[in-house]
């Protein structure tokens, strides 16, 4: 899971499409729009996104609409905090001891 | 940045080496031990990951001790809960609404 979800936000136009999706459902047109590039390969971006999780459409009549998934962005956003908590941890602890070793 | 910050964490070994290094300072050695993988594959991946920014290395006499750099793992984190924040922003909204419009 989170080997998808990493290599997903690895590209700057599907992080672009998660930003556009953390401020509401889209469209494929509309996430399209600001993206210069052909309709099949924002096709293929938004597979990378929907296989990693971060992603969720469904078909709403004619179009197919978008939406983000909080559960694998949490996912991704913990498992970085949990490391940078660890490792800030370690630098505190530095530090005390060097003020109590001078 | 963010870019190579992402593909560095998209594979598991690489994650291992990052959550290792969030524990303290580690020689190539050290950091290669818990892998099932020859030293140079060790190499490439740290390569990645120095690359990426989220780690650094420097030699100290014969030995190569590799060090986490807290910058880019806060970066790709903050980057990850603006994005979660605007989504749980709008789902309070939508929450808000439907109260007020049953």
């Amino acid at each position: 899971m989170l080997n998808q979800v990493f290599h997903a936000l690895a590209d700057p136009s599907r992080r672009g499409m998660v930003d556009r999706l953390s401020r509401g459902p889209a469209s494929v047109s509309e996430l399209a729009k600001p993206l210069d590039m052909s309709l099949a390969a924002v096709v293929q971006h938004l597979q990378v996104l929907e296989a990693s999780g971060l992603v969720r459409t469904e078909k709403i009549g004619r179009v197919r609409v978008c939406h983000l998934e909080g559960t694998a962005l949490r996912e991704a956003e913990t498992w970085l905090a949990q490391r940078r908590t660890g490792w800030e941890r370690r630098l505190d602890r530095l530090d005390d001891y060097l003020r109590e070793n001078p």
